[in-house]
């Protein structure tokens, strides 16, 4: 920690935070500059609790911590790529996952041809919402349990991975006997007591980066999971919230590339809600390709004017199609960089 | 609902809007302008289905809804002030409601000797965290059960009502028993299965706006609680997130003047999230009187630099106690204007 | 400064980075901390120039400044308020200063009306924009000269000083002959090459806050305009950008606390830009008041629905002549607060 | 325009909209909802002044325009991508545009040596600061004419086309006759002063998006431009300012879908500000040529650590020239994509 003293700070003020310093264990480095006085503090000890004690002490200016807050998640402590092995595929390694279907399972008939059709096209695994969390109270919650059974239906027809979203601790038992994924909303990044639980579960995690969340904030939660006992956490780009309104959300596309310098962790984007327009998801998809992410999750509909959610941002099922078809040379480039680094990343 | 057609957009696309308007039980008025067309669809239905549809279509550039999404927490319905009781005192009336205490319950000691200070500085509430929300699963997450048996003692030993957080749909009916006011945090604005949860108790809430979310997605969430069955919602502004640092959050005051406009909610004002540093609370807070917010929400800690969290925008006893006083006369000048505004907003 | 090396730089690393810090004239000191190492740089020197050096090394993962980057308007340095004299009253004393009038100079009919009536209010200064910035290249671009000359004629009739907007380096003295105060736009907030015309001026200067701009950023501003020579800088909060678009900008009502901690010049509020609502400026002049600000700058126009420009946030003339009545008391209670801090203060 | 009237506005209210939209020459569509009325205005005449008087009168919601407000920049009325010749080559048609070299000129032997290094690598052209747009007054200011001397001679040497930026209307001749292409900064996109001299000058201009302006606003600033007579405007996305602050800058990278929907000017990328990283920028390039970007602006330094500005975000020679080489398949499938292209555009 380091803790930059105000201007005209006492010396009693400066013994002071001294002294709490030494008293959660720190060793004391003080470096006294020209207008005023900067303490460091080295050591191991609960750094939270010290800077928040430290931070409210008369003559304090600011207290920083310098170490990362999260352990587990970090490439500092482990540089090799995490792997997570999804029914014999693996993410983060040599080979882009692609995960597509619509918002919200509506009916047998939709899933099944929208799977069939994001099978033909290359898809691992298929998306697609039990349990939706809608802004309104009035608009349609999901098809819940019978949506999972829809899912798992699909699963058996085409081979593909399922991928779906959990909104409550209390559902992660029931959701996991259906999903290979569970996915967790941006709404929900911190939404701790569902962190938690799903640290307890055996599943690999897809957790969404919040809306107005910071990169470290989104790792922080990352943590919470692998904290609680579960390794297997997939990270999601999917776009912030700022003052643009052309589309929907803003994608930070530059935090997967942040994301593979601070974590080991896979990282995928989500270009449907990132961009909220049909006509945009497949300039989106090449750049996540181009910029080295580990997948895309695409939501795809066979007609997404009948769809209940997010039919504006759903690709049709031949557009799926033509996009896979163009993002063949892409994924090309993308396997021959994957492949000349893992030396230098173990 | 009003949908713009693109520039040049088809007789066969227009058309094909138009039937789908019919289809959802609407009326079409269509406007043909110089560039282009622009739709209007009239009448009653299921209008986020419908406009999910219409900007799925081609050829359409936008579709909006004109009506709020809400109906039970909009002041255009229900024009006279909510008053939500709690233990004889009424939030939203003629009397500010001054809610007070530490951001964690730590102990016996801390939270009794904060109680007494705070009731003799004039406030009616005692708030305190027994379950606590943390960046961090490394941090302190609160004595849970205890924390809200030391809240029960200081209520008993005070008179004061009790706030405290919840977290999960499970603790609900927990914190319910313990609790006078449930508090809903930041994070969990969009957790709507405890959203859910919160509309079958009956106890008030008092839901916090997330640090992303807009005025229109708080009453949404409101109308939620509202929607399940508990009409007693009172609303907080505590800063949201933008690209300014020098405070923790940026309070968008003029929301408690907005929220006044829409809804016939209380709304109270949170200065020590929203600002993150002891010296700016004060301040604020005269600001929260002065715009007309019904209540404030105040940290304050015996002793802030052993505070387990939130040291740093901590009031310390003396300091609220001052606090309280210079806000007397602005409490004054509150209360008449409330009085006088009592036969018109009716 | 202080800098923070990566996990697993190398020792030859830091020995560069330290000989980089004596080359630029600082003293090193040097932490070594259980994971990683922390360097301080003491004394005196071009530190941005050396910030800039240093994080270009290789090892380095963070350089930051840790003085202020500004002095002259530091209130470190110079602790007492600068009062700021316009035509015998001076902003930033125990007068409280209100500007108002329209947002665009569109006639002699208009312009001494309007005058006549804010100045029958109370207000002190009249506004008005003869050369007007506008986002589109299709929209009223001011009266300019002849609006100029109408201002001068409004002040002959009145006695209320003139505050009226520059937009180029090139007309800085043009517009010197007719303003008591010259309005730099918050899209001009960092037009460098304005601030130094500005630095050269004998008129006290309004600084508008950029919509993106931090606190720091403002102040480094009227750094520019102070250190080229002018030390009148008041400084103006109009709203920030964000995501909510329920008001035209969000206020950062608390920035004004934030100001008046971190510096000595005057710190006003612009209602009217900040909400973009009239029905909203009365509330949050209120605020503004309470919270401690110097003045306000307020949009008024006899007929807002013929205006020109921003008609929906301007007050009509009764409006602005009840707002003042009803501020009256929030004046006074800010006149004690004033006079109660002057010798604190100084 | 589409005028939504409040739920509760009276007849008379309701005439009197009709009324001021037919005076302003437009005819007038009711279309009277359940619960409220919305007037269409159909015709030509001046929308901003229509819609600000609109909005200030009683009973009004919100007014909207539909069409929009930008002409000469729109793809709507010009759907070919527009080319602009520098130096005989073409930006905006089957060339990818690489711009490099450092944030400022310092010295003769840095900008030849940058320049000799970055053509070799494959750029087109040489960019290079000689005014300055510093945040702090005590920063340097940059070379000035010395500087534009500098970029001549390197020219010469090398045959590369010279970008640089102008900060004053003033300076627009004088820069005008060293460089190929004006750039105008992030901070000056709103300078209408500077942007009405660029619409007089012959040269192309390559105008950075504010970092928090919306893309409307970007092309308000290019039909500023084109509208006094300069139609050879290229755009810049070079990252907005948002709450992350991992990076200097977000990267709007959808931008630049978005943009190439709604305008046919060429749009460049700036992966150095957008980043502030060095190690970042050859990720968000890839991701840049891959979403379609017609080129680069990118920041090189023979020696970063050295650099006067920048230097944490500028590549060293030998990493330029290495990523240049890892972009030629990407630059391969960027003209393939435009070459497939150029029939249906035109």
């Amino acid at each position: 920690m380091i803790i930059s003293m105000r201007l005209h700070a006492t010396r009693e003020e400066i013994d002071q935070v001294c002294d709490r310093i030494r008293e959660f264990g720190y060793k004391v480095h003080s470096i006294e500059g020209e207008e005023r006085v900067v303490i460091g503090a080295v050591g191991v000890g609960d750094v939270t609790a010290c800077l928040e004690s430290l931070e409210a002490l008369p003559g304090v200016e600011k207290a920083v911590r310098i170490s990362a807050p999260y352990k587990f998640v970090s490439r500092e402590f482990h540089p090799a790529r995490t792997q997570i092995r999804v029914n014999g595929h693996e993410i983060g390694g040599d080979r882009f996952m692609v995960m597509a279907g619509p918002c919200s399972v509506e009916s047998e008939t939709q899933i099944m041809e929208t799977a069939k059709a994001v099978a033909e096209a290359g898809a691992d695994m298929l998306r697609g919402g039990a349990f939706k969390p809608r802004t309104s109270p009035y608009d349609f919650q999901g098809l819940e349990v019978e949506g999972l059974r829809l899912l798992r239906k699909a699963k058996e027809a085409t081979g593909l991975s399922i991928i779906t979203e959990v909104m409550s601790d209390g559902d992660v038992d029931l959701v996991s006997e259906y999903a290979d994924v569970l996915q967790i909303g941006a709404r929900n990044m911190q939404n701790f007591s569902l962190l938690k639980a799903l640290g307890r579960s055996t599943r690999p995690i897809l957790l969404k980066r919040g809306m107005s969340s910071t990169i470290k904030e989104l790792l922080m939660s990352a943590e919470y999971i692998v904290a609680h006992g579960n390794p297997n956490v997939i990270l999601c780009e999917r776009g912030i919230r700022t003052f643009e309104t052309e589309t929907r959300n803003t994608c930070d596309i530059t935090a997967v590339a942040v994301l593979h310098e601070l974590t080991h962790l896979p990282v995928v984007v989500d270009p449907s809600h990132a961009t909220g327009k049909r006509s945009l998801v497949p300039a989106l998809a090449r750049a996540a390709v181009a910029i080295g992410a580990d997948g895309l999750l695409v939501e795809v509909h066979p007609c997404p004017e009948k769809a209940i959610s997010d039919g504006a941002q759903s690709l049709r099922l031949p557009q799926f199609r033509q996009m896979m078809q163009d993002l063949g040379p892409y994924f090309k480039l993308w396997k021959e960089a994957r492949l000349a680094e893992t030396p230098a990343a173990v």
